[in-house]
């Protein structure tokens, strides 16, 4: 089944979506915002199911679904951890700057804490102060869990996995490396999460979702001209159960925790890539320096992922950068 | 005024606790929850100071207020945001393995995002794998805000604290090392986060709550002997004002954002500390190698702050030490 949450309030206004993207219907009777769905999963995925069957079968009430009128599924979420599980983008990034990448790296994930207070919709505006950041996006692939104990091993974590999401990581490249110099990790420089429209159950997938990864390209465009649509099932070096498994080593997960998969990347980059530094990693590497800008305000990012028939599954994610203006 | 969330659901239920921590009186009638308060501030907190007002007159349905059925203030928050504001004692760590400190320590504020989705209550147990990972209490002060806007700058950020409260940062200290060499931060390093029994108004602080920093000591005890207790007003380089603003400078905090201190800690620690990794910090320094160990299954910790007439404010964290079995 497919989920959105249409803007209202905090948290949104829960409606399920058809699997065309063309209707919705209220999802109020069952429960009034996702997370409320996900604190109350067992009980409220069979109800959402029968919606949703009815909203393709035509019987239910409904109505025209607009992507620009949706938050993200989670507008506020208690947990948001993002990997970099695509070790080979990693690699490029350090091979870009003469740096070794070390042999753990291939064996224990990369992990950082987001902000997950406010998540923003798949049409929302990325507000930044300053094109001095360096504004970059990051395509994902982020799941949704539900209650994971502490110290659940991977081949029990694969079946946490409730939704799953694309996500735009808006990443400030220019305020990393002093950050990360600190060894405190990530905090400035990631500020803003945007995701699609619609959130998806696993089975939705079909043959696509295998092994606990998302065996589809992602696409990813600056100004709707494509920056690159590698596979996400491709160099996943580590799959989401073994994300969620360590995510949860030291303690549990609470139901509406989203993990996210880090920057798409494929060994080689031949499909091209899902963020600039990386696109500016290979240039570097070529040439010796980077030709591609980062963001300037104005431009517009895409972010889709299509079926066997060429269909969007997820809805796009299209956004602009805008300058915002701070108080003073 | 006082306020606590006794143990109900996933999110509690709000009430308003006496000034002298000896009754309590629901507060469901204005907001269900403590979130549901702060996501409408402006119109709850004159209802709840009514409440507080009567009970402390003694002329409201009241019931005797038991700290250990007590859940977190915020037992689920969107944002926890811990600094390492005491630079004194990140330089003491530095020292005892021969590590300078860097200059931009002094005025660029470290911080990590911490794990929000389940803060512990002030008698929960804290549930630990294995010994091996260095069991270790953070004794710290930490804020709540209200919604803070992008960018806002420190003279301006004071005013979005509403509450303050203790924090037990529970750290496991074995895993620190492997987690910040991959420059991501804390991850599973830093497991649970415990709160006192109850989060107050800045204007319940007094004369300490000046200059947005709280001028108390703050207890430190393991199994009820006395680690440390400096003062949390004290060779605090940044206050929780400037804190905010960091935290804020890319984007914005939603209401309910927690923001915690970092270890409280005073320069030459003649008070004590409020951790053990501390403590062994300076037995090394003194004589090479420490002497204290990290916490056992069993022990137990005491987190608290007294009133300049001897009396708690916040009511006391005392939670015990205890073997976490995980799943298979």
């Amino acid at each position: 089944m497919k989920l959105a949450s249409l803007k209202h309030g905090r948290d949104g206004s829960l409606v399920v979506v058809s699997k065309d993207l063309s209707r919705a219907t209220s999802a109020s009777a069952v429960a009034p915002t996702l997370q409320a769905a996900l604190d109350d999963w067992a009980n409220c995925e069979p109800k959402l199911e029968a919606l949703y069957e009815e909203l393709n079968a035509g019987s239910s009430e409904s109505f025209a679904f607009d992507p620009a009128a949706c938050d993200a599924p989670l507008p506020r979420a208690y947990h948001w951890a993002d990997a970099s599980a695509y070790v080979t983008h990693v690699e490029l990034v350090r091979k870009a700057r003469g740096a070794e990448l070390p042999e753990s790296f291939w064996v224990d994930p990369l992990m950082y804490m987001g902000a997950s207070d406010a998540f923003i919709g798949p049409h929302d505006d990325v507000l930044v102060e300053s094109e001095d950041w360096g504004i970059d996006l990051e395509a994902e692939v982020a799941v949704f869990t539900d209650d994971v104990p502490a110290g659940t091993p991977a081949h029990l974590a694969g079946k946490h996995i409730k939704l799953v999401a694309l996500v735009n990581d808006v990443s400030l490249r220019n305020l990393i490396p002093a950050e990360l110099g600190k060894q405190f990790g990530f905090y400035q420089s990631k500020p803003w999460t945007a995701f699609t429209p619609v959130a998806v159950t696993p089975d939705e997938l079909g043959d696509a979702w295998v092994d606990n990864k998302l065996h589809l390209p992602l696409i990813a465009k600056v100004n709707n001209v494509q920056l690159g649509a590698p596979n996400a099932g491709v160099d996943m070096t580590f799959d989401f159960a073994q994300l969620i498994a360590h995510a949860a080593k030291s303690r549990s997960l609470m139901t509406g925790t989203v993990i996210g998969s880090g920057t798409v990347s494929n060994k080689g980059s031949l499909l091209g890539s899902c963020c600039l530094a990386e696109v500016r990693c290979l240039e570097t590497i070529a040439s010796g320096k980077p030709s591609t800008p980062f963001l300037s305000f104005g431009d517009s990012v895409q972010i889709d992922m299509l079926d066997e028939e060429g269909k969007s599954i997820f809805g796009q994610i299209d956004q602009k950068i805008v300058k915002h203006t701070p108080p003073e």
